[in-house]
């Protein structure tokens, strides 16, 4: 295998899974040639004209679908760790002695483990996708046939979009649908909210399945996936785990060292201008993130002012800043509580949106880059701002990529982060695995001091006579290094397991295998 | 040029354009190959980062976007006969003496007239769309130097998507717009309700250039255009006439025959079964067929039954209808009044939909083939149920197709017509142009009688004791000719001005000269 050092000084091979790879160039360097994957003229007289496209089982729908070697195969992750669908269309290709599929879930998720098997006997050749816990463990420890290639949401719509990824045959579970293909996630037990992450597979996939356990008459109305895309539908009696899909409710963080991250950084937003009358952000549904939220509500209320927009996540927090008339919209990428669903379901200013709007870098710009403040995570980030968000420091990849990457675009980037874990420093001089390039990167808040970006001279200006504890990266990595000590670099081999894509289809970095 | 006769026994050029045609096959009969038209992978480096493109005027929009010899220009038709923005495009084509344009509404008006000196000195070389009114008659005179091309909103959709038309820049006019590009037409001025004729045009045209008078701050909600397919936006103080883009109201026709007309036709739909629980119909906006819905509403309140849907063009009566609880949903392709426009902001069951949805023959299915019964207008029928909707017996070209071959997919086509107007048969031996095929035209309702497509046994079976006034479509030509005499053949030449494409891409009929 062949490395070349890429623009961020990162050994990338040459080949992946037997394909050349573009090595990351920089941020906005690449320009992409060519033109977006055609999909067959498709003809209306090939389809039942009276738009009943349902089969009896998903085995039925896999085998009219063609189903073969070698096949790419999508999902969704809408459904998180209460998936009940990817399991079984890898139990019906073992059944049918198919082999060497290639997986390109939008995220896969300890249910999955099931899957190993898979990976094991031929079944599968790899996953494309991000791997939360087992597969992702399996994965670095150099045991997956094909090499995982991981993007961000964005990212994959990018790769679909361009023709990178050809997905051959795409299941789309969904809580309501009609027998035409028209479906949604509000209505039903195995509600998600909405279905943005199989927008690109329904676009572009060859052979399109939809899959429901609440089968409606037509019109399926919203039509967050449209009938005209889809060639079987199948009915099933349950789809997902409901409370594994959806938290029946979303909490907020009682760690004080969490809720201190939190207050920082929204007092670091208030001193700093970034809170005003119209502004927008970006906060996850994580324990601190969603503080984060609750801070800004505060200080939003206390100013008499509102936000424009929230891009959601959304989750219960939001909702009442939204219902309370604190944010105009939630511009909403994925629903993670029942509140949010209902909120979906009901306002009309709750906004279902898709990968393609809000992230797609290989559009006429997305939406990711208007938002005022993003506050996002990290495993690791080093000197250089560089940050990592799918492996841990002993090297393992454990962690998808999401939607981090693409909000990287937002004008102001704050990372909340511990500055150790169990005696591991956060804040280190090279990341294991860099998903994000530090000119990206403008804050650090941690508990011990927060360090920004020396470009946002802007921002160093703002909140020099704050208060809050400013320091430079170099101090916060000197105090995580005095208190816990040089951090072990990881052991690894030379086997590439996993690459990581930029937004823009390059190899940003690659992720080699464990030694146990 | 060289002819051929096409599958229905029309005689068609192998060339159009300079473009060789396929001549229409039948029904379902032909199958296109290939793959759908590809866009450019566009970089959201290439697009400001803020969001924000706005640019100074319509000019300078289309000057950035490149215009120039020879190039196609796209508009929509949401704004009737209100549209301020296509004659403005070719204005300033002509003051930088560009040439040759291909004009591509997705439907033309009489206030579209003043293009006519264009059509003239060389600025555009033909308008490939329908022309209503005074473009219709220029046309028919042979004064057009290219030669039309009328499609369906479903034809128009597959030709843009199968790359038969390659647009290369897109203004789309809207009632709101936000700065990136994402529009809708359901609020401002100039609210059109909706704008999916603008659909196809914004997914696959090189440029996209959206003009509003109503610039609000992102995010414009929904955003039925969306602004990643937009490249430059542009500020007017007025893009339209309201009250000739939507009328106040529409009115029922105070017509004693053409309420029989109606009348007649509900009776039918009654004594067949068609209106019956969760059924769904088609009714346009003309006078006739608002009576039509009118009568089976009050049916469905007699029975105590609701339809499932009802495809619209909207209107009040269908806005009462749903509001009273008689439709559970209506699909919008085009508002025509203003109840209409906010039923449809305010009502999540008035769903706007897309000649995408409802139309393309080209995609997996659509749902016009849905709709239980579809009550269209003709402007000549034959014996053999052949129609023309495009075409006066005098020969002259003065209206389009608009959605009408799609829809003679639905489960039933009725056609309410006079059996003559001015004392010219409607029902014919021969229509003068051929736009639908008898085999998709179910049943002629005429105040002196209804026939029943022979194929179509079940209806007369179902229709036969019903004391409606049964007839063969033999026996209504004849009644015509007995009263109005044996119509005159148009005088036309031999120079082809216009071809009638099928829903398929195919050519079904052309149209010739009118030798005045």
């Amino acid at each position: 295998m062949e490395f070349v050092k890429n623009a961020i000084g990162r050994m990338i091979p040459t080949q992946i899974n037997g394909k050349p790879v573009v090595p990351y160039k920089g941020v906005g360097k690449y320009k992409p040639e060519g033109k977006k994957h055609a999909p067959k003229i498709y003809s209306y007289a090939d389809y039942p004209s009276d738009g009943n496209k349902l089969v009896s089982s998903l085995k039925d729908a896999l085998i009219k679908a063609g189903l073969k070697d070698g096949m790419t195969i999508s999902t969704h992750h809408h459904f998180r760790n209460g998936d009940l669908l990817a399991n079984q269309i890898f139990d019906i290709a073992k059944e049918l002695g198919v082999k060497d599929l290639r997986w390109f879930p939008s995220a896969s998720f300890p249910c999955h483990e099931h899957l190993i098997q898979y990976l094991e006997d031929g079944t599968m050749n790899r996953i494309e996708a991000s791997m939360n816990g087992p597969l992702g463990r399996f994965c670095s420890l150099g045991k997956m046939k094909g090499t995982a290639v991981l993007r961000s949401h964005g990212g994959r719509y990018q790769a679909v979009q361009d023709g990178d990824v050809k997905i051959d045959i795409a299941v789309i579970g969904a809580a309501c649908a009609d027998p035409f293909g028209n479906a949604n996630g509000l209505y039903g037990q195995s509600a998600s909210g909405l279905l943005g992450f199989a927008l690109a597979d329904s676009e572009y996939a060859d052979k399109v399945i939809v899959v429901t356990d609440n089968m409606i008459e037509f019109p399926c109305i919203p039509w967050q996936i449209q009938g005209n895309h889809v060639d079987y539908t199948v009915k099933m009696d349950k789809i997902g785990i409901p409370e594994k899909i959806i938290s029946g409710t979303t909490v907020i963080t009682k760690s004080p060292d969490r809720l201190l991250l939190a207050e920082m950084t929204a007092k670091f937003c208030e001193v700093t201008g970034i809170i005003k009358d119209g502004f927008s952000f970006q906060s996850g549904a994580g324990g601190t993130s969603l503080a984060v939220g609750e801070y800004f509500a505060q200080i939003m209320k206390e100013k008499g002012i509102k936000a424009r927009f929230a891009r959601g996540g959304s989750n219960k927090y939001l909702v009442k800043m939204l219902e309370e008339g604190l944010v105009e919209y939630i511009l909403d990428g994925q629903t993670f509580d029942l509140e949010g669903v209902r909120s979906m379901a009901e306002n009309p200013n709750h906004v279902w949106t898709s990968p393609f709007t809000s992230y797609n870098y290989h559009g006429k710009g997305n939406f990711a880059a208007m938002v005022d403040v993003a506050i996002l995570g990290a495993t690791e980030v080093d000197v250089n701002f560089n940050a990592n968000v799918v492996t841990h420091s002993d090297g393992y990849l454990l962690h998808g990529i999401g939607g981090w990457q693409n909000c990287l675009f937002s004008k102001t980037v704050i990372l909340p982060i511990p500055l150790f874990r169990d005696r591991i420093p956060v804040v280190v001089d090279e990341v294991t695995t860099i998903c994000g390039p530090g000119e990206l990167i403008d804050v650090i808040v941690t508990e011990r001091g927060i360090a920004i970006n020396p470009k946002r001279t802007d921002l160093i200006e703002k909140a020099k006579n704050s208060g809050l504890p400013l320091k430079t990266i170099q101090e916060l990595k000197d105090e995580a290094e005095k208190i816990c000590g040089k951090p072990q670099k990881p052991k690894t081999g030379d086997k590439v397991v996993a690459a990581i894509k930029w937004v823009d289809g390059t190899v940003i970095d690659v992720v080699r295998q464990v030694l146990d």
